[in-house]
């Protein structure tokens, strides 16, 4: 018993967001992972999800000499080339959902996802990747009050209600970003590296 | 005399487009800056247009341990809160011309800039950066066949032909780009650092 638990593992997760840390920590805790946190700033390059995750844990595990993970999401929208997708926190910023609905005014196809990427680095290995996806479709106007961003245009698969109207807790049990950490979890408890 | 051309000075460009080498060494051969390019990848990361520049600069001055440029482009429009900006290769890829338009339906508010960021490093000192901007506005629709990207619904002030309607030697004659490499070959000239 005391050789399993000191086989517990420790992972750095590298995130300002507080929402972020609580949701990684809800997770961890029905694994044999110990996590911290660390609001640590790192560069995050223009190209693909998994890119930027690869790019930015790498950095944070050299810089902190330990292992690290880092989390980045977006929103995919299929009509739209896969806009906004990596910079989809700009395009919130900047078009609003106000703009996405004018972009999908009269389009049929109204597919979209959402994606969370996990990146997870050694200061010696390669970063390893872990991909949560929830599949789904863009509405024609807002709705709820819960969530942020995107939240009230997409309409999870299976769902009648976006994810700004499913209060917190429920959509969490199904979230993109629920899913890559559960992937990493499970992964990581098994991991043999340094 | 001699002593004159040994002052010339030699600058690395690191693009892999050679449209951008070919406008630059137009401009660079007015001055006494002799230029050659690299095509080096380089990180760009997310932010604004100068910050991209600056990572990449340095970047790429410590990789090579020699003096470089790099440059960075976007289009602003102002009713959009300056999208696509530092995102604009990534958005014509995606929503093209046809996604810009339907955003700026019924939009009163035309207003745009072309704006050109050279960022200069060496391996030891600071990034230096200089700015280039054309002013303009967004047309209804699409006119011209030259240029490329946004320049066809692009028409800069005191004009009434696009960008895309403009030959090429007339555009770069105060395009966004030329603005910014001759604010930069003016300030080279005079450098005194190392």
């Amino acid at each position: 018993m005391l050789k399993e638990s000191q086989s517990q593992r420790t992972i750095t997760f590298i995130t300002g967001n507080q929402h972020k840390v609580k949701e990684a920590q809800g997770i961890f805790n029905h694994f044999q992972i110990e996590m911290e946190h660390v609001d640590l700033g790192y560069p995050e390059i223009q190209g693909e999800l998994d890119e930027v995750a690869r790019y930015g844990a790498r950095y944070a595990a050299k810089r902190l000499d330990k292992p690290v993970i880092v989390e980045d999401a977006g929103l995919f929208i299929r009509d739209l080339g896969w806009f906004p997708g990596t910079y989809s926190a700009y395009v919130q910023s900047t078009l609003k959902n106000r703009g996405i609905l004018k972009l999908m005014e009269d389009v049929q196809d109204r597919y979209a996802e959402f994606r969370s990427v996990v990146g997870f680095a050694t200061p010696k290995a390669e970063p390893e990747i872990f991909l949560g996806v929830v599949e789904g479709k863009i509405i024609h106007e807002e709705r709820g009050e819960y969530g942020f961003a995107y939240d009230p245009i997409f309409v999870p698969n299976g769902y009648d209600k976006t994810f700004g109207e499913l209060k917190i807790g429920i959509k969490n049990r199904f979230s993109h970003r629920r899913r890559s950490l559960e992937k990493f979890a499970l992964w990581f408890e098994d991991y043999r590296g340094d």
